[in-house]
């Protein structure tokens, strides 16, 4: 199929937030997204910005039922591995549902991984929802690992008032 | 006891690196350490640092048997959720067995915790081997929880020929 990846620029916050929220209602969780087409503007655009984006395009005549010519994206950054070094993690990876079967995720992740392996690093790290099989299928395909199920390490995470009373010392 | 938390700095690099050993020892894992001293001054104190950290330091009369005055340390850096925003993700925690029961990781968490709340991070997140069940319940006492038990996150990874395969695209 006929499609490029590019980086993303600021003029595709507004597709890039609509796609985060088809991915949430895909994992069932929509409720969770609080994140809006501005805050991903100035995250991601401004200086030191939190994220990178790549998108998915694909030509005029192939756009998708609603119109759409952006019909994937992901998410990156760069973290740190005490162990091992520079690493990029893929915060998401989404197709359009009409354009999975098609390269374009697979493409997506390459590019990551290049971006990655560009910048020094030696691990591409993201996370899957254990019910989503056929994702995790894929992903196991690309001959990555599930770092869970082998070493047993969970994710952990503090937020909120939990946060804030940690921050002050209020244990 | 008498204890500071401070930002780390490239002078620190050589004890960071001591500590990442003992930290890996402690968790069984002390081959898997790549990193140098100067991976760390490099990765951490030029341009675009991959990670900060801060250091628990004790006075010169406190020193350890060894004579270490630095006794702890955290890596941290920002990252990014597609649903909440900005978050700060804990690398690393780790105080020297003969200091701990002061005080000194919950400050170091506390620390860390301040500077993700004050860049405008929503979230704390890390990671914690599940066998490790000392860890878990001090972090579950200051009101984490366990994304991969509550949600299924699993943790994936790609890295050495399977990375490189993923960059050409060679799937």
């Amino acid at each position: 199929m006929d499609f490029t990846i590019r980086a993303a620029t600021l003029e595709d916050c507004k597709d890039i937030s609509r796609m985060i929220l088809e991915l949430a209602e895909y994992e069932k969780v929509s409720d969770q997204v609080k994140i809006t087409q501005r805050d991903l503007e100035q995250d991601g655009f401004s200086k030191n910005p939190f994220f990178h984006g790549i998108i998915a395009e694909v030509p005029e005549h192939l756009k998708s039922r609603e119109g759409h010519t952006k019909v994937g994206y992901s998410l990156y950054f760069y973290t740190y591995s005490s162990w091992k070094g520079r690493a990029v993690y893929m915060e998401d990876l989404y197709v359009m549902p009409e354009f999975r079967g098609k390269g374009i995720g697979k493409a997506l992740m390459s590019k990551v991984s290049q971006l990655g392996l560009a910048a020094g690093c030696t691990q591409l790290n993201f996370t899957v929802l254990d019910w989503n099989k056929s994702s995790l299928d894929f992903y196991l395909k690309q001959g990555c690992w599930d770092v869970t199920s082998d070493l047993g390490y969970h994710c952990m995470r503090c937020e909120g008032d939990a946060l804030e009373n940690l921050a002050q010392g209020d244990l």
